[in-house]
């Protein structure tokens, strides 16, 4: 347990009320009782803000009022939420070591600080680095190396000839270094281009459950430091996506993209082959991106759901829009022409 | 084998024909030969009635006069023939212990009725109740509670502190109690929020492969019973899916979304999330909903598909829908001024 | 390495320069240097070509004259760069036996030149031919039947009674035989019907990472050869996907599906269960098919992204799109009469 006193000086919060009241967690403004601090960012939840029985509330200037018990106030609530989380949740120390039933060719190199779990799998050439933490059930491929604080959850398989950079966290059932969907035609058939190129994987990025990353062809398949993406993304061979970028679940990225920093992909967006999409872009959810996107801003080519009855009558006429086009087009001249006659 | 009157005895459907006929197993009508009961449910494959040649056919009144062999008339004629189906393909009598090559962790709590397979890994403070079957390959994290009668295919990841109910089927490749994808912006860096919360999934539910259920960040993320959930479908940290509803297969559902209960979610649409899907809400393939719903009913934004050239010219039209409903009203402006001076 | 005469005669290329040039890798326009082969195939990336240092160039005959270096000359370069690629970067021999701590039930039906790899499991009745590859992790179910020369790259689940054909490649994490989502209406919960079927692969087929095939109901889901599968495809029970036909990521195809021969099917795209593909259909990315096509052709219903704010006001006037038309059409009256009063 912290002081409110401790807690706003480790968040950067200015405390309204008494310094010393005891905290144990964080919770959700409804669900938070007298031990624990509750936190406001979303205006959806504002709602819940004056029935509060938390023993504070950690929101910005604008909501201090409405606030029934005392205040954390911070320029950015969610950025302080985050770390009062994580001042509250330690991480619990890691195990160190090879567990007994872990596979491990000779002549990895695994630092003493490093965890191995059970019936993991690394393969020879490996380079694994102080403190990571390896979960049960992982692969690690020949030749594959992982930087200082990288944890890899569980059942996590990592291909040959990966690098992994430091602090990096890698969900359960993430695939890096697969082979990039690379075909030739041969008449009707296909011939199956060798994907000889690597993956490699920046500071501090975070790969979602089930995501997989396919090595290059040729060259690398490159995520820049501090990219986060989320379960079940998709990203082809020969990709790079810039420095703090983050894509949410179920977006897939095709071969060869292009993606700048400080992008945000939102949930189950496509973006197409070949093309780049400049620094600072954002493509909202199911948006699909076929043709490079050169200056910063909002993206979309989502529709939102309506009733089927409606959606339908719509969807008819849409397939019909070229037409509809020209019977306006037609309008307009006899309307001109009669107008003209008119005037 | 069963005899026809064991079987319409047993599924509840009304036999027309002789009751000591022994049959096998059930096949699709094309299929079937003297030793299998046909069925037809869907009318799509009414056309292969006629020439079945299955011992017997699962069908409704409707079809009854076109069947040319014996008839297991029922109400529900679908779910006449998923009972025939189990009752004809009883599941094999699990194994129960530990296999040799699972790394169990002192102090797990195993029902000597349970079954863990070779290679898994329970951590330590888990328990697993009567009857339960961990396949191969699984891991099952620290606290994790696992109940009667579950099962967990192969290869299946349950982070730590999930709560599993009873007669839960969990397929290959499934994670479940992964983190969510929670990040605060700090400058353009991202700062990860610590993902606290566990997962509670209900008594029946059913879980496909390679699908994802993250855990909460603070409270619990929630299935409840009997939710049926496909392949590949990504559930967010903090969902919460009612009972009975049903979701096919690629769905993403968004951090913190509500979904109701006997609720139908087809392939591949997205929920955006901090939104409420009311009860008895049926979303389309591919629609994708970004707004809270609080009618019953059935709600769409999907667009099927159309030769290239054709959709082509009609979405260049859609880039231009503003601009065209603009014109169309100047025209209606004109042509009501100029009938106006008409009349 | 190779000489470029070598290289030049195996890849079927016209070579124009020094037949006895040394080369030792093949390397993308703008990487490649003096000991490597570079290729040209996509038009994107013809503006590297004048600039290239390597040693020589695949490339078709409309470019031979932008380059600066010796060429080989190709009718199908693409085919040319697979197969020099092929060619300087030959598969390592495979391990053979079976790793000391991989779980093989008596009676497993194994190829002496087999490898099944550390941690893997191979269930009863499996039969495994010569030179197949079951990497580490892996699960290979009672009843599976793997073919001559098949590789399980990682962490790949077969389940119980999968057939796979010779020469197929299955990437990390995919399942194959994962239970079909069949389900019946039983008042308000859900009858789960069991699935009986199985899954055949045949020759040369190729699934990707995390992809998912879900075994029959009743009959087997079935791939035919040399049908290519990329990361995070689902494709569902009783599907029938024809000859040489290519699916990208991300595509989900429900059950009962029937694709034919030598279709490609682009990322994201949704095809819906119970209709018939005919042979030589080419979906577009994120498009959804609803219903059978018998032609052959490109078929589309997709949205390329656009500007927000220009997005938004075009989806705007789409929801009110059945109202415009109808407006449209008053005003073509109100004219057509006021033109007849005028004629």
């Amino acid at each position: 347990m912290l002081t409110l006193g401790e807690l706003a000086s480790h968040i950067g919060a200015v405390l309204s009320g008494d310094a010393t009241i005891l905290v144990r967690r964080v919770m959700t403004l409804s669900k938070a009782g007298p031990e624990d601090v509750g936190f406001l960012s979303n205006p959806h939840y504002r709602r819940h803000l004056v029935h509060t029985r938390a023993a504070a509330v950690i929101l910005g200037t604008a909501d201090v009022a409405y606030c029934p018990v005392p205040t954390l106030v911070s320029e950015n609530p969610y950025l302080a939420f985050a770390k009062a989380t994580a001042l509250l949740n330690p991480m619990e120390p890691a195990p160190r070591g090879i567990h007994a039933t872990a596979v491990v060719a000779s002549g990895a190199e695994i630092d003493a600080s490093a965890w191995i779990g059970p019936l993991s799998v690394v393969e020879s050439g490996v380079r694994i680095h102080a403190g990571v933490i390896v979960g049960p059930g992982c692969v690690v491929g020949a030749g594959t190396s992982i930087g200082t604080g990288t944890q890899l959850i569980a059942n996590v398989t990592l291909c040959h000839g990966v690098q992994v950079g430091d602090r990096v966290v890698i969900h359960p059932g993430a695939v890096i270094g697969s082979d990039g969907f690379g075909l030739a035609k041969d008449g009707e058939r296909w011939f199956k281009i060798p994907q000889v190129g690597g993956v490699i994987i920046g500071n501090d990025v975070e790969i979602g459950a089930n995501s997989t990353v396919d090595r290059g062809t040729l060259e690398d398949t490159v995520i820049e430091e501090d990219v986060r993406i989320d379960n079940q993304v998709q990203i082809a061979h020969n990709c790079h996506i810039g420095a703090h970028t983050a894509i949410a679940g179920c977006v897939g990225i095709a071969g060869s993209a292009r993606i700048g920093r400080r992008c945000t992909i939102a949930g189950a967006a496509g973006i197409a082959g070949h093309l780049d999409i400049c620094d600072d872009v954002h493509i909202t959810a199911m948006s699909m991106v076929v043709q490079p996107i050169t200056e910063p801003g909002v993206y979309s080519s989502n529709l939102p759901a309506k009733p089927n009855r409606q959606w339908r009558r719509n969807v008819a006429r849409f397939h019909h829009l070229d037409a509809m086009a020209r019977r306006l087009q037609v309008v307009e001249q006899q309307l001109a022409t009669l107008l003209k006659g008119n005037s």
